[in-house]
């Protein structure tokens, strides 16, 4: 599969690991950055990715900041990305199976390497169930809010 | 301070105990729903929210459902919220201090009541630390993001 990645600074170290175990994994990886450890701002690079699934570019996406939070907020301001935020393997499958979620977030000052590995593993092996939960997602693809004029 | 709550079925229980702590506590708690544990769609309650925020009927959010992650999609996808999913009080924090989170989103099958109502408690005390924060938290509310039909 095509997958994306990408990261802020705090997240430089662990985006490189994972990259390379989806590349072991037989998968292409698009590394939309950053290239260094550099301070950056985790918003341009949760959009970056968010635009790479809803263009087409990848199938999947991996959205990593120092707790995660910031990042998964910025993709799932895109309504073609489903990001879930997960920090074990029992959320990381949830997302796939119930929210049929594109984008795996996590946090590299509070998630391990070894965890986030393994979480990205079952990530990618959780299949959607469908079904009733088909018709929810849906409603986060075509979502019913208010602009940002009328807030 | 006055505290929206919304759910779905799977969280019904929750909101109803965290409803209550914080009345216990001294907020004003505006209940969006749903009124019973009967199934619901997520995102349906998580719009519901984002609005509440962005017009301002309440200050900060609870956003509950069964893996919390359903939820915290819907509602990030409104530019006026920041909904931070946790399941640990350091993140609950951090989600206040770095990312100013107005939202808190948890899940009822993963997070047990005690867990839930400290991650609250943490996140209603945390201050936001603004600076360096106050920048990337500006570009959430001001997304760079293609719309739906670009996509």
């Amino acid at each position: 599969m095509k997958i994306a990645i990408a990261s802020d600074h705090a997240a430089f170290d662990l985006k490189s690991e994972l990259a390379q175990n989806l590349r072991d994994w037989g998968h292409e990886v698009l590394d939309l950055g950053p290239d260094s450890a550099d301070r950056v701002d985790y918003p341009d690079y949760g959009y970056k990715l968010a635009e790479a699934i809803a263009c087409g570019d990848a199938e999947y996406g991996v959205a990593l900041c120092g707790s995660g939070i910031g990042i998964s907020m910025a993709v799932n301001r895109h309504p073609a990305a489903r990001c879930a935020l997960v920090s074990e393997p029992y959320s990381a499958a949830l997302a796939r199976e119930h929210n049929d979620a594109n984008v795996i977030a996590m946090g590299a000052r509070l998630t391990g390497p070894d965890m986030a590995r393994t979480c990205l593993q079952t990530f990618l092996v959780a299949e959607f169930q469908g079904g009733r939960h088909a018709d929810r997602v849906a409603k986060l693809t075509e979502p019913n809010i208010s602009t940002q004029e009328d807030a």
